[in-house]
């Protein structure tokens, strides 16, 4: 069958990727038909003839990992994957954009097979490819065996103008060029056309002077449409030693005798005249959503990916058989769905008992790292990391090996790059074999917010750990005093936000967060030593359930909610309110998120609707009115914070045992 | 006086700044004194030689900028500022990181005289730079006449690994490049050590190749610590015509013998014993907190500046004499607190008040245009933009003139960098001269949550344009469709988020935001159109207090609340619901944070506590359950979007008038 047909040229196989999407964008009346136009002979030339993937097996370990970081140009992979063979039928082109479709307004991991990371904010693309390229090489290192090299694959991106403009594109690319990550290939569609126009007028950079400056290999004014410039390319860098930017000059939405080379192609629909005019200029003659039986055959990687999957897995049998334990750890590994390991378990108790045992005072964040301690030597798949906080943050541990440099290890210094950090963070998940977590002050989640919701959206068991929560980091003022930065990290669809009140509830927030296989949790971190909140009876359970009752005194006459550093100050307002007559009971609420998820029956016994409520929160107020009613009370921050001694601040802000004791008072009378 | 005693050496000069810095620090407890002891040389030869600043006058129009953009150091600004003669004594500097004190932990503009803006957030603060060089230059091209050139002022910032780091620096330093921001000068204290340690573990960069890429001119491996090569540098900064990176290294903690050039003299104080061997090693004699009186009179900027700021008031007064309309435009433009020109507030008010007649069904970023078209005209401070969507934000206007490259004019491409644009609109706001406002998709506001806050923080008039809101979006899906952002920018203190229902709310929304003097404000629009609100009844001013009753039926029995898109929503409910004998109040909340500010009477007349209540809104339902109570409801959206027509999406989320009056039923029984 495959031989009935001579092989079609190399142009039409690209000009098949430009009509579908033509085709697609057409159909759907909206979407982005330049990109796939401009790229599709790039996209030839690397899925062709170099990717090495197995449309049968879009899991297989090994594989070639491809990142679309100019998201937007969806269909361009969406053909590709159709073409190559993946379960995506030409229905589900049909269906571009179409609610439930394989094909999204934008490629999204675990919808569509062979997708392997969820782009369109720009830039952040290019992060995941520079994480999972990480990944690869920490994998490679610490499983490869001579003459068993089982972790052997690239990392290709494509990235357009819109990712080069992206500050991200800067952190995680010159992180790259530190980390001397030679098998991560980017091509660069250098079309010098974005959203408003000729990129002239607002992007001046010389970029490959720019990556030359991270490090990287630049391979500078490749013909992004002829062919054999493109293999001597990718041939060029496959054989560099460092991250290769491929700067590929391209014509925007070639093939539309019109529009090519304008903004205008780049976001919207062709139309039927000009479709017609670009069939004629391409000399494509098959009907819209149709590709010729021999394009077809010359496109298909089933075969070719069938033997190179298979290949590996003869590989891999050899290396199982020489290293039985290792190639079984290797598996447990990238298996997302495999629970943690005994050891992790074990070590995860003894953390939660440890700290309900020591009863002791202790800032969050050190507590976080005692956890670390018990748990990250039994928990090899740990990659931890900060941005540039390891100190404060305490996201190290005695033992931990520090990945800078070139150097491989399992604690990142990813420097001063909080978005950065998240997105590579996402990266590295998405590759698997490490689970990551990373560090920086909370204040500056703000600049890793929508590397955050990534996560989220993607559903990524990544860590967050946000220390210096609150006005309790104290003398380094408003500019680094997170105020609405719990609540809004609540807001996050699939985010667990936990705020420990003591260390018991920071060791059984770590316990959930590496538990939890999909989605993303971040912990909130005290700076300052809080209170052991427990009173001996066991609570490891009712903590994992995001809120419980931590005192329930005879006769309850009001409740008192409260979370993190404030979970203190109201057991020590229910003690003036006692002394006063008044039992309180106190609810702590470390994770608004998983109590949410809670059964209502579990809710209710929490939140004691029949008694007048008061909130206190060292923060924004307005999702705590949910739990209180009108009738009740919060008490908390709606204004920036000040710069002074931690103490000074919680009287300042009304945050002190009194204050609360005497709102409790108000609402009784 | 000041000619009894010999000049002190420049180094005893630079030494009055570490030694203040130190002493601050000490007695704080709190702080980082590395910064100050390693710039100490570099402050100096900019600031005793060649920085225009008058002390006494810290508003002077024309006076030199300087943004310290690495603002740990902020005790070295504040020696600046107390050894140049600003209203800063010594009992301030005493009082370092205390509560409310001058000098704050990090510096904080509107604080302390002299400071130019809120620093700390790394990267932000050379962002902030690149916008006031950028307002110099326009308010030169618009105000300077020949022979008169009373705008004529430069810009420098300090700044340290970090900020370089960071994104945002690539950013807003490719701005600049390619707008040759020839008076920026840009001094990097390339001290080779950040938090974790020795830099070169986590920055490889080639800091001088990147920024030539930027079109930067370089000034590579002066000597920090040598005032001769410092003053060469500096001179040959003021030669160039494109922006300039002076790359000074130096020694952090310089003077320290012990902690010199060591990650621990970045952040915390020396100790007693540590700070006696500086004192000997710097031959440094004067008590703590004593300057030699020598050396306060050779900082004394007091004469010089009022001799600067004296001969500028000379020219100015020529040029108001030759032109006496531009000068008190001038003067106007540059007065924060000036209320709107005649013509602007005229402008406003008929906007208004025809989008209030047309009563057409529009998109509220199209409605949003039609403000602009009315009012940019007769508005010349308006410097608009959008990063790199202005044809979908519809930030431009008829008439407007785009700023690219080195153009200049009032709308500016900012690129695809949301977070550069939004610090850089907070510098241009800094500076004064200008009212920025920019656009892009409310989805990529999380790229620019920190710069959004610091507006906030600073208390900036800048206008954020947030188009493409909720799941109306439709087909781009989930990445691009917002659905926690419109309640998490709520809950950033001190900034108003509008979200209209109609062109009319989005009329008075642009009036309100641009009325208000000290806060940013975002307008959060459409994609899609809306029908008209109002049913003919006076409510420009109801609008402006932020939530208001739009229909009120006899006998109500249930209130319907909603915002943006869902008032038309909740408005056919309220007709389904008329229909079947029900008569619900509707209460239009475009702006839930100016709402929050109006007397509890206002706020009691338009949510009525007696009634069930039903909240609606396509984003995240957390902060209405304030507004309806544990026995009332919200329709919303706590999950992610998906990728479809938004009319689909819509009904698959239930957000229709047939569920939400199916809703109400439900609350009644």
């Amino acid at each position: 069958m495959k031989n009935s047909f001579p092989l079609p040229s190399r142009a039409s196989c690209a000009n098949a990727l430009r009509m579908l999407a033509v085709d697609a964008v057409q159909q759907a009346n909206s979407g982005h038909p330049g990109m796939p136009m401009g790229m599709a002979d790039i996209a030839e030339a690397l899925w062709r003839h170099q990717l090495r993937h197995d449309p049968a097996d879009p899991n297989w370990l090994d594989r070639d990992r491809f990142v679309l970081s100019n998201g937007h140009g969806s269909m361009l992979l969406y053909a590709l994957l159709h073409l190559s063979g993946y379960d995506l039928p030409i229905a589900e082109l049909k269906r571009f954009r179409q609610l439930h479709s394989r094909t999204p307004g934008h490629p999204e991991v675990g919808v569509t097979p062979g997708v392997e990371t969820t782009t369109g904010p720009l830039g952040q693309g290019i992060a995941n490819a520079v994480g999972m390229a990480l990944a690869e090489k920490l994998l490679a290192e610490e499983f490869n065996r001579p003459g068993h090299a089982v972790i052997a694959h690239r990392t290709y991106a494509f990235l357009g103008d819109g990712c080069l403009m992206e500050g991200i594109s800067h952190e995680a690319c010159s992180l790259a060029g530190t980390w001397k990550l030679n098998k991560l290939v980017a091509f660069y569609d250098d079309n010098g056309i974005s959203i408003d126009g000729d990129v002239k007028g607002w992007f001046g950079d010389d970029t490959p002077g720019r990556f030359e400056a991270y490090g990287w290999t630049v391979l500078r004014e490749v013909d992004g449409h002829d062919f054999a410039e493109l293999d001597r390319a990718i041939a060029a860098a496959h054989a560099s030693d460092k991250p290769v930017l491929v700067c590929c000059r391209t014509t925007i939405g070639k093939g539309s005798p019109n529009r090519a080379g304008t903004a205008k192609v780049h976001g919207e629909a062709l139309g039927a005249a000009e479709i017609e005019l670009t069939r004629a200029a391409l000399g494509w003659t098959a009907a819209p959503f149709e590709v010729p039986t021999d394009v077809q055959l010359a496109w298909s990687a089933r075969e070719r990916g069938a033997a190179l999957s298979g290949a590996w897995r003869e590989r891999f049998a050899a290396y199982a058989q020489a290293y039985p334990e290792l190639a079984a750890e290797l598996l447990r590994r990238c298996d997302r769905n495999a629970p943690l390991s005994a050891a992790t378990q074990a070590a995860l108790a003894r953390a939660c008992e440890a700290a309900e045992a020591r009863a002791a005072a202790v800032a969050t964040r050190k507590a976080s790292q005692d956890v670390l301690q018990e748990v990250a030597p039994a928990t090899p798949e740990l990659l931890g990391g900060s941005a540039d906080l390891t100190g404060s943050n305490l996201t190290d541990w005695k033992g931990h090996r520090p990945l800078k440099g070139t150097a491989t290890g399992n604690h990142v210094h990813y420097g001063v790059r909080e978005f950065g950090m998240a997105a590579i963070m996402n990266g590295v998940a998405l590759h698997g074999g490490y689970r990551p977590f990373g560090g920086t002050f909370l204040a500056f989640s703000d600049y890793a917010r929508n590397g955050v919701r990534m996560a989220a959206l993607m559903q990524l068991p990544v860590v967050h750990v946000y220390t210096h929560d609150s006005i309790g980091l104290g003398e380094d003022g408003p500019t680094h005093q997170p105020v609405e930065h719990a609540s809004s990290l609540r807001l996050i669809p699939g985010l667990d936000v936990w705020r420990p009140a003591d260390a018991t509830e920071t060791a059984v927030a770590w316990r959930e967060a590496l538990r939890r296989p999909d989605g993303p949790s971040a912990l909130l971190l005290s700076r300052q030593a809080l209170p052991h909140a427990g009173d001996g009876r066991p609570r490891l359970d009712d903590i994992a359930r995001g809120a419980y009752v931590l005192r329930r005194p005879e006769g309850e006459r009001v409740a008192l909610l409260a979370s993190g550093s404030e979970v203190g100050v109201a057991l020590a307002a229910a003690a003036l309110l006692a002394a006063a007559g008044i039992p309180a009971r106190v609810v702590s609420m470390p994770c608004m998120d998983v109590f949410e998820r809670q059964h209502a029956d579990w809710r209710d016994s929490v939140i004691p609707r029949h008694l007048p409520r008061l909130a206190v929160e060292a923060g924004s107020t307005g999702l705590w009115w949910k739990y209180v009613g009108e009738s009740g009370d919060v008490i908390g921050i709606d204004r920036f914070g000040e710069s002074a001694p931690a103490g000074e601040l919680f009287k300042l802000f009304g945050i002190t045992a009194e204050a609360v004791a005497e709102r409790a008072h108000a609402l009784l009378s």
